[in-house]
């Protein structure tokens, strides 16, 4: 089968054997934004023509190809859930003559009742439900948007999104923050960053504090992006934490630089971490493709 | 005498009769940024020639005029520091004949040993010391980078910044957050927003949730950018506060707007506060006049 993870700002194929294992992948920068409105079928066959041409017959897309501004629209569906339920709402799609299904999204309420939501990441949990069983477990997927996720039972019980990428790429791109930055990265600065995160005063005044400490010349222009990076991850992994985590090492799964920064935060924090692989996504594309109706 | 408030984005003048009245102002877009290198005598002297022609010989500016972007680079004072000190340390500048003066900005450094630095707003603290006299004092001045200072002895002790309203516009121009944003303002999701500040989670999750309220139709479009001023003036006001405030009811010098947007937040966390006239600038321009020296 054909496994697609289709995001903001890439697409990501995979062709998986009937065990679920990685034969061919494909990575391209389409991300949905660039897509125009009526375009997804025919960039989606563009991508994917060979491996349909050699034989394959079933497609299963997730991610924010199912969102307002994707392919169609696939609601959300409340946590818990699991792995049943997620493949039981996907969206049958018209495509190529192809076996084409879109997954849903989930969305969470915390205990304020104030709703979360996510796409994409869902099928990625379902990849690491397969590793994990039922055993209670907090997940860390950092990236634009972070999500921090609690399974137990063998299903998705909650989880909260922490907008950390994001909010970094706007302080260097377009904030004061950014006029003292030269590129570069430094380890020893990153750590400063998520030791800060410890201290009073709060995200507000810490991310201010990158330009008055290279004002005084105490942070190198090198060294700005890697401080305010482990500023904001250090102020993410607390705000998680602050939930009241008792559930042993935290699992890791992300891209190699990205979890390489979050480990080490964790350990800076005295917080274990277990990591997975990135492509926990195709096994969760997989498991879920045994399951679909139908 | 003359004294002017030129800052990154505005240029303000005032002219003061001898006992510190404001007799004239005048309010120009003319922000340093704006300014050619170069080019900050013949603006000044383009804004103010009518006052100088009518007889004003001393001129006191304060602000970000005084930056490395500026005018000339006047250092930062440290602290506690007061008037006579601030006075004591301005610089004289080569304008039109007259007796002209560049003012320090003001640093400070925080238990960790954390730098942070002030231009323009020590002369408005001059201003508010003129009228709290040796009191302890907690004060705020909210702005794009808010300024939090306590005063005590007749003197500024200590202070930090948050950079809460530059914040604000980074995410409403160039964040997610912005997308699903229209005109419009409403106290209700304001105090909303302040009130979810308080809960767990943190500002990188709290500020995502203004999206996914949006996308579950729980915020209108005309209240997402209100929402989002309460959340981080909200997350702003706690952070301050945790380093252990028990200086009473918070004195606040603002704008009209942003000064009563405070006051409902501070009303709405269970805080006093005593509004002062934002042109409390105006004061300190006088009184450091009087004790410039020579």
């Amino acid at each position: 089968m054909i496994g697609i993870d289709w995001g903001t700002s890439s697409f990501r194929a995979y062709r998986l054997d009937a065990g679920g294992c990685v034969i061919a992948r494909l990575d391209l920068p389409a991300g949905i934004l660039g897509i125009p409105e009526g375009g997804f079928p025919a960039a989606l066959l563009e991508a994917i023509a060979p491996w349909l041409a050699d034989g394959e017959t079933q497609v299963l897309l997730c991610g924010m190809v199912g969102s307002r501004q994707g392919w169609v629209e696939a609601p959300y569906l409340p946590c818990p859930t699991g792995a049943a339920e997620i493949a039981a709402a996907a969206i049958p799609l018209p495509f190529a003559g192809a076996r084409c299904r879109l997954l849903p999204g989930l969305s969470t309420r915390d205990a304020a009742g104030v709703p979360d939501v996510m796409r994409g990441e869902e099928t990625k949990l379902v990849g690491l439900l397969a590793a994990l069983g039922d055993a209670e477990a907090l997940v860390c997927l950092p990236g634009t948007h972070s999500k921090w996720a609690r399974l137990a039972g063998g299903r998705i019980t909650a989880f909260a999104t922490q907008m950390t990428g994001e909010l970094r790429a706007v302080l260097l791109q377009h904030s004061i923050l950014g006029r003292l930055a030269a590129p570069g990265r430094s380890e020893a600065a990153f750590l400063r960053g998520v030791a800060r995160a410890r201290e009073a005063g709060g995200l507000l005044h810490h991310a201010f504090g990158t330009r008055a400490l290279g004002l005084h010349g105490e942070l190198a222009p090198e060294e700005a992006e890697s401080y305010l990076s482990g500023l904001l991850i250090g102020h993410e992994v607390l705000a998680a934490g602050a939930n009241g985590h008792t559930l042993g090492a935290i699992h890791l799964a992300g891209s190699d630089a990205l979890a390489a920064r979050y480990a080490l935060a964790f350990d800076a924090l005295g917080l274990g971490c277990v990591r997975h692989d990135d492509d926990i996504v195709a096994r969760g594309l997989a498991l879920l493709s045994e399951r679909l109706p139908g």
